[in-house]
């Protein structure tokens, strides 16, 4: 759909292939997703400076282009990412959720000690194969970096966690959160998630909690002159890891 | 649907009947509401201290009661009210609005000048015949006092415009902003919309603004002990005003 008014905004004969940073699942928020697209250098000099507006125009409400521009050299949105930078609501509030996040935010129906949330958290940062929160991929390796994970109540009483990691395997972030909240309400001890990791391997009773909570808010990259350098490195991890994994 | 969830969360016999702050048109937010019913003391006694969860388990999504208690002597939610204070948000970034707020911001597809929208909005301040903003009901007063009209741009590139007045009209709040934007993007001069006021006439060139937009944010109230007080000098000078009207 992007592709399609990317390609008619900029003029040219077809749809522009888009790269994405983080293919989130169906129903996440992704306000702070980054793509990018080979196009002819002049595509962009004659349309550039009109190109949001024209994208406004051609796509749906609930899908909005923010920002567009030329690249530098030697950048990959998907593989020049240093880390993918996730946000996920609750709202642990015994009226419920304001009617106007309720789109965007989890109506959890126990009340949540953040100071639970964070010490759980501890344990699962840092580098570890995370196969007990991923959904199986035969020869993909399951071994993440978690940089942050964080935990804070806001202004309106919502409890927010944060998720920053190099990459995600899929469903990675539901599967933390659902091990988290338990901790967070009391129903599990503050060092069971850790022995879910340890364990790797699924267990039922790690709900994968509900995608509308989930937002790609950021996503980070090198210095320009380090991006084709971090692009090359992580092309060659991965190609390792699923050949290890 | 709020009296018969607030009966059965009660355990009252039948539906509890709502007096309520602002009769928003349809399609208006109304996250500050204030409503009060008569109940039984028993009632409350009971289920006083269950009733938000209650109510949250029989209302659906889109409503929610954020916070019940008993009133002091005298309350009536619409007569001791003393201002209603709405909020009109608006996004004019080329990229439109975050899908995430398109259900409570409006897409303006020109560039708002803060201080022009400041500047027009001074001559509406203050008691007025709103005549020429208000949608005409035979027998009914259009004289408002409008106590505060202010605009902001907010962090996320979101203006806003504060509404704060003892009582609006119907429609009252989307004529005065749809009267307003078009000085803000520079379609109109400055001194336009007090033209507008003055004809004390509906003019077809006032645009009403969607009702999406538009957030009834907060009422106020007295002190508990002037509120019999209040709502008696509010129910005189309405008889007063529809006889004159």
């Amino acid at each position: 759909m992007v592709e399609e008014a990317l390609g008619r905004g900029l003029r040219l004969p077809g749809p522009a292939r888009l790269v994405v940073a983080g293919r989130t699942d169906a129903g996440v928020h992704a306000r702070g997703q980054v793509a990018h697209a080979d196009v002819p250098g002049g595509a962009w000099e004659g349309h550039g400076r009109v190109l949001l507006r024209r994208l406004r125009g051609a796509l749906p409400p609930d899908v909005r282009v923010t920002s567009a521009r030329p690249a530098p050299a030697g950048f990959d949105a998907r593989f020049s990412a240093l880390a993918r930078h996730y946000v996920y609501r609750v709202c642990d509030q015994p009226a419920g959720v304001d009617p106007l996040r309720r789109r965007d935010v989890l109506d959890h129906r126990r009340a949540l000690d953040v100071d639970q949330l964070v010490a759980a958290s501890a344990a699962l940062v840092g580098e570890h194969d995370f196969a007990a929160f991923c959904r199986h991929r035969a020869g993909a390796t399951t071994v993440r970096r978690i940089l942050e994970l964080s935990w804070a109540r806001g202004p309106e009483g919502l409890v927010a966690g944060s998720v920053v990691a190099d990459a995600f395997c899929h469903a990675m972030v539901r599967s933390l959160v659902g091990a988290l909240l338990p901790v967070g309400d009391g129903r599990r001890p503050v060092d069971w998630p850790a022995g879910v990791l340890a364990a790797r391997e699924r267990i039922p009773a790690v709900a994968v909690v509900p995608a509308r909570g989930l937002t790609l808010e950021a996503v980070t990259y090198p210095d320009p002159a380090e991006l084709a350098v971090r692009a090359a490195r992580t092309r060659q991890l991965r190609v390792h890891r699923s050949t290890a994994g």
